[in-house]
């Protein structure tokens, strides 16, 4: 055969082995691959962390309880002290996290292939937020968010492979009434994929509305507790150890009907956490337990993770700094600590301070999303699409997020070890034989369990990238979100069920 | 004190306080904190890596061995196979390994003030490469780089903080013939910083030339060897496992003079090295301890760094990609490799695939550079400046990846456990106090020593970056780099001495 016909014969069985589908446990990577390399703190400092929180819940305690949740507490050992705070006994507490949470739970896609296992150092990247402003896709200039943008952020996520969970990305602001927002914001995002999802609930009382939704698309009453698909994003706290109230009343209520909750601590380091980094984490630990007991006391073993979002400000102006090295080094370490404890983890890491898809949007993400990833977050919100500090969502930044936490996954599977990947046999061949690996069978055998590809991600010479318009990468997303908003219309939601939801629910999202 | 005072109070304190210049101790990030936190590999897979390593060279030996080496190995107990291959026993390069190889070393700056001590776990970000193209400041399109680009790097690297050692970034295509590039390489690295540096040398011959004209900088012959401060980036070997001719016989020149050397492996996997990344770690490892043994038998204890620098193809195309996850992770799992060994660890991260200063620059680089900081790599080459795959540096590159390594150096840092920083004396006062930090005495004290602020990173609202211009991040960084090529012209080479060097040796570095 001629060096011609054998190289083309090389290049079509390399097309080839591209283009056939790889069974999901020979892909490069795959949601929930272990994490847990990058450990920031040492094991005694992470006892240290743990002892300073049981010992803020023993002797500070938390403010504004509810009367439920003062029962509940109080009822199990907890006592009100004389300045109104309700103290919880550090053995309460870790009674609780040992014996009785829940350690991991399955959390549900509406295509039963897209469902996620939440604990251990199992990784998963989710969106999330509460952006008040959305790039415009057509202007690209920042806008008041609507519904509609929540919905197509959902569609967009739905076709990108590295977003595991779709959380609720923006606040509908074309809206006005908590229960009509909590609603018409689990419904949109709902509508735009299979994956499983996660939303937020401002009232207590649209808790039930959203699971009998929720029931509906499951196949009847029950049926959603049963798999559920949706997280409750729950910011049940106002830092410093203070409850919130109406996210507090919505805790036991999400617990008893079965919705898996993210107990969701956002204090800002200087201002509502202490700056030093330490004592912002041990805060946002203490505060976590604190609904982590109340969930449990109120509905034992209910799905919740720990969501220790510690955030960071810019201390010359006290605004949040997102993008910061601070935060990405707290936000590993704070699920270093809970994955340590044995409990799901959630944290916060891809917060660029950006206000566009540039590189400093690029690197502030990334350094913190590759921490976190590395240090097993089991649920890193916010991993892709946000802008400002989390006040602005893009659909170009998602999609180039993607690219970004795929490579970041890639790195989380780390290098396998073994006798095979070692190569010695397959080195030995190269050296006494052709001088180079290019035609090696291993080299054809791994080009797609070994390696990832990106999407908009380019890899062109510099004289192919100018041919080809010299783009840059976010122009690249622009062109690619432009396609999946014209192409991709869901309709996993039966037509049937979706007239009975319209029927008994004020939907507002107007489908193409 | 009317509230309205105490708060203007407040920010001039905060002004004053951040003004006041820090002593170096107490400075949020400096060069060569410690790193290791990040181990993607267990130690028992660190052992089969280094076994699989020791293997190769006993069993498959190197190619294309000069004469000097094979005397100085075959003198150490080496032999020569009858394929031609200098084998090189495991007994001999352990005892080099753990007797006699420099662990650490000092490379001095100018400024001795920016010397770095190069080993242990103690991190420092390096530009470095042979990019063969520039991205123009004023144009910012792709032409020939040339050696007043080079120069010009130099002198940007020299006022960002971030950058603590200034290696060769480009190669100047202005010029001919191999000494002259040398001497012209080294003379424009040094001209244009006070930092440490690094160039390369083709030529053997090239050697003392370069090592004389630093003795004339360093004060009279002899005087580099005490103090160097240049590292000479070395590519010994034409990967798998055969030396590189010319750069092979400058490795016991360079020891003999006292140049520290980047005994550097940039094997290509798919290419020149296999596709199985575990097997292009091991076989990196293997040709730097080749290297290594050279050297140390030339001149024992010759400072040296062991420069796995393991490139990563993609498959698809047979092209480089150094943006890649799976270069990010093997790029960090060798420094993992190395320090474990006890030896001085150089990597290279942060190289972009991207063309352009973009999101795709941003995410690839720092997934990158955070993991092999992480890992503790001695000298991170390649992390500010570079696109392309190399290909291609940009002045605006250097000024952004700066702040990208201010932020991955604070995660580096880590978070402090004490019983001060974990703060429960003050959150008690806050809790039974003013419910937030903003003016607490914690808050003012550490906002110079444990936060860092970006230079041309952006964290204003959205509001105020669009009446600022709505920039990005490269735009700033273009105005930056304007303002520093028209104020920063360095002039610590004596004019005295730049005049014996210009007498002695062929320089064509033209200053304004």
């Amino acid at each position: 055969m001629s060096e011609v016909r054998r190289r083309a014969g090389g290049r079509a069985a390399r097309v080839a082995l591209r283009e056939a589908p790889l069974d999901v446990d020979s892909r490069p990577i795959r949601p929930g691959m272990s994490g847990g390399a990058f450990t920031p703190l040492s094991a005694g400092e992470v006892t240290e962390v743990i002892d300073a929180a049981y010992s803020m819940l023993a002797e500070f305690g938390m403010g504004q309880a509810t009367p439920e949740i003062i029962e509940l507490v109080t009822g199990a050992g907890g006592r009100m002290d004389d300045q109104g705070r309700l103290r919880f006994p550090r053995d309460l507490v870790e009674r609780i996290v040992t014996e009785v949470a829940c350690k991991e739970f399955i959390l549900h896609g509406l295509d039963p292939d897209k469902s996620v296992e939440i604990g251990g150092d199992r990784v998963h990247f989710a969106t999330s937020g509460a952006a008040v402003l959305m790039l415009d896709h057509e202007t690209q200039r920042f806008r008041h968010s609507t519904l509609s943008d929540l919905y197509d952020c959902s569609r967009v996520a739905d076709v990108l492979d590295n977003i595991h969970i779709f959380i609720r990305t923006v606040v509908p602001r074309d809206l006005e009434g908590a229960n009509t927002i909590d609603i018409n914001t689990a419904y949109a995002s709902m509508a735009g994929t299979t994956k499983p999802i996660g939303t937020s609930m401002f009232l207590p009382d649209s808790v039930p509305d959203v699971v009998a939704m929720f029931d509906m698309v499951a196949g009847g009453e029950g049926e959603f507790r049963k798999r559920p698909f949706c997280l409750a994003n729950n910011t049940f706290v106002v830092p410093p150890l203070r409850f919130a109230e109406d996210s507090a009343l919505c805790l036991p209520v999400q617990a008893r009907l079965g919705v898996p909750i993210t107990l969701l601590s956002a204090g800002q380091a200087g201002a509502t956490s202490p700056a030093a980094l330490a004592g912002s984490l041990a805060q946002a630990l203490a505060e976590c337990l604190a609904a982590l007991t109340v969930v449990n006391l109120a509905q034992p073993g209910a799905p919740a993770t720990m969501g220790l979002w510690p955030f960071v400000s810019d201390l010359r102006t006290g605004a949040m700094s997102g993008g910061s090295g601070e935060e990405a080094i707290i936000s590993a370490a704070a699920a270093q600590v809970v994955n340590a404890m044995g409990l799901p983890s959630s944290t916060a890491a891809g917060m660029a301070d950006s206000k566009i898809v540039d590189a400093q949007a690029g690197h502030e993400k990334a350094n913190a999303v590759t921490l976190a990833a590395n240090a097993g977050a089991n649920v890193i919100h916010e991993s892709a699409g946000m802008l400002a500090s989390l006040l602005g969502c893009s659909l170009e930044a998602l999609v180039v997020d993607n690219d970004m936490l795929g490579s970041i996954m890639r790195t989380v599977r780390g290098i396998e070890i073994t006798p095979e990947t070692l190569s010695l046999d397959v080195i030995r061949d190269v050296v006494h034989g052709p001088g180079h690996y290019l035609g090696h069978g291993q080299t054809l055998g791994i080009m797609q369990t070994e390696y990832i590809y990106p999407e908009v991600g380019d890899r062109l010479s510099p004289d192919d990238w100018v041919d080809a318009g010299a783009t840059t990468v976010s122009e690249r997303a622009h062109e690619r979100v432009s396609q999946i908003l014209a192409e991709h219309h869901p309709d996993h939601i039966d037509p049937a069920v979706d007239a009975a939801i319209r029927d008994r629910f004020d939907i507002r999202l107007q489908r193409g």
